[in-house]
């Protein structure tokens, strides 16, 4: 096995949006959550972390991928999913050719700041074999995830 | 970056339950799902794949770890989520010291068989901070999960 290191995040990096306690308070759910720790991440070895993209609206789990520090800051700017391609070796807009973006509504750290989640509004379907979701399949090959594309059509 | 050895997993391995078709066919939804080929497993050059737990009730993504080959032929002869540990290098029953143990409804293999996905019953809380969720902070220190033992208590 190997021991990961872990490199840590500035928090101007992890914290663009103004603090919330300089904003007027409305009384909204988002603005009545609690506050706890901001968190930092701590990316493995490879200076990446596992990101799973998760439907916000179906809650569906659709994907997981790996984001860099340069991923993690883009979708944090853009407000849309980007990855780091391990195939590629490259910043990866999801959706980039396909047209098949991911609409980031929030991103979640774990507890140990070693993977995130991605809440996303996801046009078209998440996964390059047609599917809504990557997990279209149970271990038993039972299909549970609808095809909403014909991938010969997008690449 | 490292180039991934992907091991295969034979079809009597990740395949448990008797086929679908040597069954009588009652008329639910699950078997009334569509067949597709049965996943094969790829596993990293550690001998891992990273393991989302899903609440099949409320949606909510718990967790991410990893599973070895034992990990997951335990989970699915047991029916309870089992990962292995980085940190202690071994098997582990979630749960197995805590009693918060997952019990798996369905496993699910990602498009590139280098993912799963256990929709699972959780017992009590999947962190180990006391929290329903691992994901209980957005990415700004906000908490969007509820604590729901304390961990004093527990460990």
């Amino acid at each position: 096995m190997v021991s990961f290191v872990c490199f840590g995040v500035p928090q101007s990096f992890i914290s663009k949006k103004e603090p919330t306690r300089t904003r007027p308070i409305p009384a909204t759910a988002y603005d009545m959550r609690m506050s706890v720790e901001t968190p930092e991440l701590a990316f493995d070895e490879e200076r990446l972390l596992p990101a799973i993209a998760q439907d916000s609206t179906t809650q569906e789990v659709l994907m997981l991928a790996y984001v860099s520090e340069e991923a993690f800051e883009r979708t944090r700017e853009t407000g849309v999913a980007h990855y780091y391609s391990r195939s590629r070796y490259e910043l990866w807009k999801k959706g980039g050719s396909s047209g098949h973006v991911q609409h980031v509504e929030e991103v979640r750290v774990d507890c140990d700041g070693d993977a995130i989640l991605y809440l996303v509004e996801q046009v078209g379907g998440a996964c390059h074999t047609g599917y809504e979701s990557c997990f279209y399949r149970t271990a038993d090959g039972e299909e549970v995830s609808k095809q909403v594309f014909d991938p010969d059509d997008v690449y």
